[in-house]
């Protein structure tokens, strides 16, 4: 019997320098959400498909993954952490402390079209502080967004906007009637174009409107250099005046000033900018998108927003406590890796182990365990090879020295014939260099030291 | 619209404190993988049904979360992560190095019943050694489970057999044609018992069969109180004197004593029990499993052996090349950390992040932000609460203490009017005590002497 050994289109196995890679950034990633205090989740990978789907329609009821189980349960894998996140809000919100800050990192599954360079199976890395309304909250979101990105070594420029505010200047122009379809069509502007966007919008309000449209969201022509400031004072202007809405924005820019002191960040860092509008209904405050300073052609590779009702469709009561609002962001995982690639920030090869002791005797395999013990108690992981290969007698181990520098080490370790009390030989790979004569705190000394200099991530 | 929030039978969301403790476990666990120099890979959650059912048949089939895809494919969620590393290792082992030492942890899916208190969703922590036969890989499988489960504060006694000496054993006394049915029934006595185990061997293999067969077992009522050494020289005897299989048995024995060196395992943290077997048909050399000394009623928690054909199945070529050999063993995570909370050796509460600065005035949170940057620089997390609660004026901040209590911190910074140049005030939740006129730097002082001092986990 044979069966082809092959994996599902869209899905991925990983090998270690690919997976050591993925969970370097995922410690990284995870190591800042939780220096700002940010506690994880973790839900089912299946549930109730009436869940999931929610009020349904559209692209998700297409590519999710559906079916039924051995209890004829209507069942689907879920297709991104928020709307489990919202089913989890509901059913648990008396045991939740609010304001509750949460990340969730795990897979989710749609049946994309590949051909588009999509996969199937991804990681997401969602955060969300729900339970308060204020400015410090949507600030909290955008500042960890930054420092998060910028422990990966990468630097971002983040535009913001205001879904309220930009339905107050619909208002003011006569067009809140048709606000869900102006802004699913503005979102698409950096993809379809001015001027597709310019017909669009005239189709849909008429050549002025379509006019005073892209000129509040700074796609009419006129190059506009401004500040954050200056964007502000003309969308308040446009909009009716001063509102709620302009005063937050006020406030979130002077948190990032007030934020950043020494460290302070350029125009470029953080953009108002009226076109962010993220499509979906979900959003109702603050909205926000961003781009990596090196690579903004990419598009954005963490969106997110402030929303007003995240578990409404699964609360029974429909009071103030049921309404919990929040604001939230998002990291793809495999998206942010291949911008990192692309970028040259990733390196050739994460090694999580340096170093091994060679199998001169296996019949010392139980003394290499006590010697490689030593190494791994001070902190110096180690492997310990199980074969005997090429010569001891030599000293030349070369099919080691081989299988050692394929594994990517830097350090093998020779032992002698009495493993625990004769001198070792420390073999630099990366030199190709043998030092003889050495005791284990000299070993380890040396290789502490290159070790902890050359190390990259 | 409404949809009752609820999960799927046997599934489980995890909350902030169950999730911190899931993660702490798990990186102790991954952290002792890697300081074996054990590397991580990841295969896809769903996979071809084909791939998975192998050579089909049994309660796999029945458990397996089965279905057609949007594409019409027979795929299926995996129910381990044994079948698809065999899968793994047929596809790409000509980018491997062997011997390759990998360890992979990820959630698995079975629809198991519910009533005797199973998961349908856990998550496995598997390691293996492939590549190579020899005792020192068997030996630093075992060396590692008990290194790991050290690592996690509880000690075990590690029971190891050798199938292949067992069927020497049933060779010798003629029933070598019914090895597979008396490994099985031999598996199962610690649950049937000996009577039962007794009357089923006999129905096998006659009456006189039975009695030797238990004797071999050391279960035929005399309580034999052996050493390793003792055993072993009885089943060498019993199974027709010295073999490779002996051998190999004493050798494993020699490399514990010789790696133990000051750290010497007493004789109950290694034993000799020939009536392991590990009823899969898959194992084919040494084999063993692992009890919590504290807890052995439990049953084994990490159990696994050596098998001399991993991958064959998913390869054509049936050479040497093909027949991939290896040891390995899996770690059931839920089942651990079960095992752990009745021995009381997980902390009530872990948390990632001890502190928090209380907002004394919204408009100030920039700043605040800036306060917390200096603390997260220093290695201390640190949240900000995002909204004004009690009175700041008489500093009793009294909803933001309950608050922070009740998140399980043990500090809450209360900034000044000035928050970056006015002293600071720190609150002890544990002592329910203010400390008023500190700087950024005693402040930090404090936290951390103490914070570090009482860290659980």
């Amino acid at each position: 019997m044979f069966i082809e050994p092959k994996v599902l289109k869209g899905f991925r196995d990983f090998l270690p320098p690919a997976e050591m890679i993925r969970r370097s950034l995922t410690e990284k990633i995870e190591g800042s959400f939780r220096s700002f205090g940010f506690v994880p989740i973790d839900t089912p990978a299946l549930e109730y498909a009436e869940i999931l789907l929610g009020k349904g329609g559209g692209e998700t009821e297409k590519q999710i993954y559906r079916f039924k189980d051995n209890g004829d349960r209507d069942v689907a894998l879920r297709f991104d952490l928020t709307v489990p996140f919202a089913r989890f809000t509901a059913l648990h919100q008396d045991e939740l402390s609010f304001p509750f800050k949460r990340y969730h990192i795990g897979k989710v599954w749609r049946g994309e079209n590949t051909q588009r360079g999509r996969y199937r199976e991804f990681t997401q890395c969602d955060f969300d502080i729900i339970g308060s309304d204020s400015a410090a909250a949507d600030f909290e979101i955008i500042l960890m967004i930054r420092a998060t990105l910028l422990s990966l070594g990468t630097d971002v420029s983040i535009r913001v906007n205001h879904r309220g505010l930009f339905n107050r200047f619909l208002s003011h122009i006569g067009l809140s009637e048709k606000s869900a379809e102006v802004l699913r069509v503005v979102d698409k502007i950096a993809k379809v174009g001015i001027d597709e966007t310019r017909q669009t919008l005239a189709g849909l309000a008429g050549d002025s409107n379509a006019q005073k449209l892209l000129a509040f969201i700074g796609a009419d022509g006129t190059d506009k250099k401004e500040t954050f400031e200056q964007t502000l004072n003309r969308i308040t202007e446009l909009s009716g005046g001063p509102s709620p809405e302009s005063e937050r924005l006020a406030l979130l820019r002077r948190f990032m000033l007030d934020a950043a002191g020494t460290d302070a960040p350029d125009d470029d860092s953080f953009i108002l900018d009226p076109s962010i509008t993220r499509g979906l209904d979900y959003y109702t405050g603050v909205v926000f998108e961003t781009f990596l300073r090196e690579l903004p052609g990419i598009g954005s590779i963490c969106s997110g927003g402030r929303y007003d009702n995240l578990a409404g469709l699964y609360s029974k009561s429909h009071g103030s406590k049921a309404a919990i609002s929040g604001v939230g962001s998002s990291i793809g995982l495999d998206r942010m890796i291949a911008a990192l690639e692309s970028l040259g920030k990733i390196p050739a090869a994460v090694g999580f182990c340096s170093a091994a002791i060679a199998c001169v005797r296996e019949e010392h395999s139980g003394m290499y365990q006590a010697l490689a013990d030593r190494f791994r108690r001070a902190g110096i992981p180690c492997e310990v090879f199980p074969d005997e290969a090429g010569s001891p007698d030599s000293k030349q181990l070369v099919k080691q020295y081989i299988l050692a520098e394929k594994k990517g080490l830097r350090w093998l370790v020779i032992p002698g014939g009495d493993p625990l009390h004769d001198p070792l030989t420390l073999r630099d790979l990366g030199a190709r260099q043998n030092r003889e004569g050495l005791s284990v705190e000299e070993t380890m000394k040396i290789m502490d030291s290159i070790t902890h200099q050359g190390a990259g991530m």
